[in-house]
């Protein structure tokens, strides 16, 4: 993976009581327009779908896996192509997604705010109902996997995160085959950024997702667990704390969830059934 | 500060080659809904503003920060009341804030997706120029901090950090006064919450941002400067990264932002004439 994502500051380092000016490498923010492209042959609309502060670099992958994992579409191939804006004033941050012609496609699904109905009311439980209407077509069997293996997952990504090694500053998130074999790993400032390029990338190689291991640099709230089970993920480890939601999420969902991952050990939230401690 | 905001998850520890059933805490999370009620004597239409995953408590003081640091009100006293919504379903996850009646406040303001206008163009800096309209009547003398202040910071909060340290899963942010003494903590699964929560809590307090030092845990993204911008804070110091866009606003405003703050050593991305070098 290259070192994409970076600029460089001048800044003054303060160290045992001395100081020195001198350039630091700084992960790359900029935002990042999606625009939903009227299809062909289509009346659709045109409009912009949604602003995200990203680490440039994989922004088709981005918007591809944005769209697929916030489950606007169903399938990669629902995307016809996504390309880079040209009529845009800042084409490098504007991208055009098209849609298949004979898509139904409700933009105002991308508004699923679904714990804010008010009838409903407001919390966790609502919130993991509601998904799980949206998730019915897609039960997956878990893999099976050994502790072995996700013990082995971390080490081999580290000659990869090349951007957090200059900067420090960035998520990143990675696949691996059920035996613990990396197949590819994405970076990004923000940690939905980084699950949504390695999502893209998955679609446009067509990997399938549920037979994988997704491995997290960072902690796990409910919106990873969200994206993930949308896109059909049934196994999870992750170096970083879950929260309450997410254990409960991935429960239901009969989702694989470990955190805590380190070196020597790690904790299994949900599935322990899917761990065979061979290690 | 209590330990809010844990729960508890029975969990299968693996270490160094043993296994052992546990129980593990939890940092939960919650959907909130801040609602915008209509005053007693307008005709101001009631409507969700947001819903935030938040780890609940200090609810109030988020759903009052979010309002500053968001710009939609610009004052503390522009908010009446901020209280538990006891007719929602979940009045534990409903907050209802009411606004000063002679409020001119614009529903359409929420939606300042400002980089998103495609007449400008999405970019970096047009997000920056956007923001600086916003914040002309924010101008601030900027503090003047010792290198010896900046260093005496991190060590004082870890007493305070009662559910990080229960559950490993949450962001902090603190304000300290430019002695460095500490003032106020809050903590969350969300930074952006964190931060809400200790704007919110100042705000109930009366207590000026622009001479203080604000302490982050995380990272630092172009949204956490902006929010500090907009409420008027001018000293950032924070353990993690910045982005380049973070570093970016911050020179364009005059805020003094540090990252990296370690032990014995911290980086100053901008403002270094803003501290005194005397560690």
């Amino acid at each position: 993976m290259s070192t994409v994502g970076i600029a460089t500051s001048k800044i003054l380092k303060i160290k045992n009581g001395g100081n020195e000016p001198t350039n630091d490498l700084l992960v790359k923010e900029e935002p990042l327009e999606i625009i939903i492209g009227h299809g062909p042959e289509t009346k659709r609309k045109e409009f912009s779908l949604a602003v995200t502060m990203r680490t440039p670099g994989a922004d088709e992958e981005l918007a591809r896996g944005f769209l697929l994992s916030e489950g606007i579409i169903k399938f990669p191939a629902d995307i016809l192509s996504a390309k880079y804006c040209m009529q845009a004033k800042q084409p490098e941050n504007t991208l055009k997604v098209e849609l298949r012609n004979d898509l139904a496609f409700d933009a105002e699904k991308f508004k699923r705010n679904f714990y804010i109905n008010s009838s409903c009311g407001v919390c966790g439980k609502a919130a993991i109902e509601a998904l799980e209407g949206e998730l019915s077509n897609k039960e997956y069997p878990t893999p099976k996997i050994t502790s072995k293996t996700i013990l082995s997952l971390t080490d081999q990504l580290t000659p990869h995160q090349n951007t957090f090694k200059y900067t420090g500053g960035l998520h990143a998130a990675a696949l691996f085959d059920s035996e613990g074999k990396l197949l590819v790993i994405r970076e990004d400032i923000g940690r939905h950024n980084a699950l949504d390029k390695l999502v893209g990338v998955s679609g446009l190689k067509q990997i399938d997702l549920f037979d994988k291991i997704l491995w997290l640099s960072g902690r796990l709230g409910f919106e990873m667990i969200q994206k993930s089970a949308m896109v059909g993920i049934r196994t999870i480890a992750a170096l970083g704390a879950p929260s309450s939601l997410a254990v409960e999420l991935s429960q239901k969902q009969g989702i694989t969830l470990i955190g805590f991952l380190k070196k020597e050990a790690f904790n299994i939230y949900s599935g322990k059934e899917n761990v065979i401690l061979n290690s």
